[in-house]
């Protein structure tokens, strides 16, 4: 007979992803999903296999390789990020296992049991869970208004690290206006607070808006920045990229060693090949096309299904609507999701998107969801949403 | 002007690799290298692209994926344990972004600030580098004799977990006999401690030897078996897998979300297609005659130039040759490091294969060595190992 372990303390604040848990039941043949963060998968490239074969330096990429990432690929990165106004070192990009991992080496290096890390609420599921794993408290800040930052009254000492999805967030697809950048930077620059920007949708966007990097707007406080090749190449390559300033790089180096050594070369190489066979800006022109018009599409079917019953703003970029039921209609939409998934279209309520212990939040958030737009075909999307609504009035009733 | 901000207590316990801090060094043109754990880049696979882009589920393959890994590929390694005498379900399989993302996860799951480990030592640099970054405290015992763990006076309580690398350990090459694994299964067994047991080197013997995993010989211990593709096939694709008992597979697997979502699906998909084109039994009889051979003609060249001065034993698989100063000779080899780098040949010294904080161990563990010979072609051992010889016994004058 087992008898139990003495478990770390940190498991007791261990959650699955709520996300993860309904991976089995979202990727299920027939299901309509708009929960998860799934690229369409049509906008996959191919791969540029013969390239890899024909080079002399194949078998090298089968061997261990450097934590920092390949060279080829830093540089690339580097370059892509000045373009976007971050100047960074090429020998300060430090590749990922994607943009996860970054949350996690952030965590380690900046929390431990009762550190305050200010965020976004509603904000990213799965970064809660990290922080939360290490011990963090909250200082949250909505999404729609960060200069309540500056006016908040319940932080004694300022947080040791703010998250924030600048771009198109996760989950409400919020960007934000210049003003509001500025302001984030001087928070963190005023009470000496690391700024950790993930940064993952900024390349999905279908208007003119600003995506300064934060990052760059910052006089004094330390910094991470990171973004992925999830959304603009392929998730199932698992590879993403942060930079940082001076002072955190060879920590989070150091970390990335412990964690897993490296990341895949293969990936990386094939990474390297394809953005130097079709440079990203071409790639991102059809994409951004691609995910335009179904956003589009996805927005007349709310329209059709949903008008009456929720509000919501139309993205500008990123891959998920919004909605809100309107204030008369007091339902807690999480309550549905079994029977949902039982119909087979799934969502991913809004209550999932703030740390298990902010009842607040919780409450506030009980009549929202995320609803994925750019997975779903058209017309599973018909489907899938008229069903949504069907079920949402029953429960209405 | 920044100000330092205020990390996490664990970085002031994280130390960099030794091994990835001389990587750069070591990975230098015409450099003769002894000191990491690189395969023969002549025994990597072809990769089988061909196969993989034949498969209707070729953009599947590039989509977001299951945490736990592709069921093709943990039904694959399920198979193979329980061919190797462990028998677990191929749910219970955890798909790693390589072995040391395990011990990783096992640290977050088992050890806070002063959780007592039971290592051998000298042992696995990489696991303590992990171990004390969550702020491990140590009792270590002997590769060449674990029976000293039941005689351990310094403990007064049992250890939360003993890690082991029972097969070919790494940095000594040692092999535990039956007995040595029964101890330390009873061991587990009588004080409740965690078994986590890393056998990346297992499939590489070159005699008869017992390998039973030491978890199929516990009856009531917790346990993690962990093994690798970094040694049979390639470490560039950075995969390796864990199976454990039911109790720990929970948070092990939410641990796994937290920190990279999931592992690459190409390389798992690559690994499944090499795994059934060429069964691993005949693919590893060609690696172990490649390495068997590279071993003797290692060992002919330590008897030329080392036979006077060092001791050593023929190791029975693995990678290594752990070398010891003869008694009469007072040197600290890592003193040497930087000279030998400079004449263009790198090897490991034994200090760093105990945490850093062991003052006992660092002083009996100056003057070895580890030397990698799977790596170095003969004509390149030939040379280096005279050089070493040279500068040895050029301090030693």
């Amino acid at each position: 007979m087992r008898k139990s372990p003495q478990f770390s303390t940190r498991i007791e604040r261990l959650e699955a992803s709520a996300l993860r848990t309904i991976f089995h039941a979202v990727s299920a043949p027939g299901m309509i999903s708009f929960a998860g963060g799934l690229p369409a998968a049509d906008s996959f490239p191919e791969l540029p296999w013969k390239i890899l074969q024909g080079r002399n330096s194949y078998r090298e990429m089968l061997q261990y390789g450097a934590s920092e990432g390949e060279p080829d690929l830093q540089e690339l990165v580097a370059k892509q990020l000045a373009a976007d106004g971050l100047h960074t070192d090429p020998r300060r990009v430090l590749i990922l296992s994607g943009s996860q991992q970054g949350i996690d080496l952030v965590a380690k290096l900046m929390i431990d049991k009762d550190t305050e890390v200010a965020i976004e609420t509603p904000g990213y599921l799965a970064a809660f869970q990290v922080f939360s794993l290490f011990g963090a408290r909250y200082l949250p800040f909505s999404p729609f208004n960060p200069n309540l930052l500056a006016n908040s009254e319940r932080a004694s000492e300022p947080p040791g690290l703010l998250y924030t999805n600048p771009s198109f967030q996760n989950p409400t697809s919020h960007v934000y206006a210049l003003p509001e950048r500025q302001l984030i930077a001087d928070y963190c620059d005023d009470s000496n607070t690391v700024l950790f920007e993930d940064d993952p949708y900024r390349d999905l966007f279908y208007e003119p808006c600003d995506r300064t990097p934060i990052c760059s707007l910052t006089r004094s406080a330390s910094w991470v920045y990171q973004s992925s090749f999830s959304k603009t190449l392929s998730p199932g390559l698992r590879l993403g990229y942060l930079t940082c300033s001076e002072d955190l790089y060879p920590h989070l180096l150091h970390l990335k060693q412990a964690s897993d050594l490296h990341s895949n070369r293969v990936a990386q190489q094939l990474v390297v090949s394809l953005l130097n066979e079709e440079p990203l800006a071409s790639r991102l022109m059809c994409l951004q096309a691609n995910y335009r018009q179904r956003r589009d599409s996805f927005d007349a079917l709310l329209q059709t299904h949903f008008s009456d019953i929720a509000n919501w703003q139309t993205p500008r970029g990123g891959l998920f609507f919004w909605l809100q039921l309107k204030p008369a209609y007091d339902l807690d939409l999480k309550a549905l999701l079994p029977d949902a998934l039982h119909e087979g279209v799934a969502f991913m309520p809004g209550t999932e998107f703030c740390p298990a212990d902010a009842t607040d939040s919780l409450q506030m958030l009980k009549g929202s969801m995320r609803l994925n737009f750019s997975h779903a075909q058209q017309d599973e999307a018909q489907v899938g949403l008229a069903k949504l609504s069907r079920l949402i009035r029953r429960h209405l009733e």
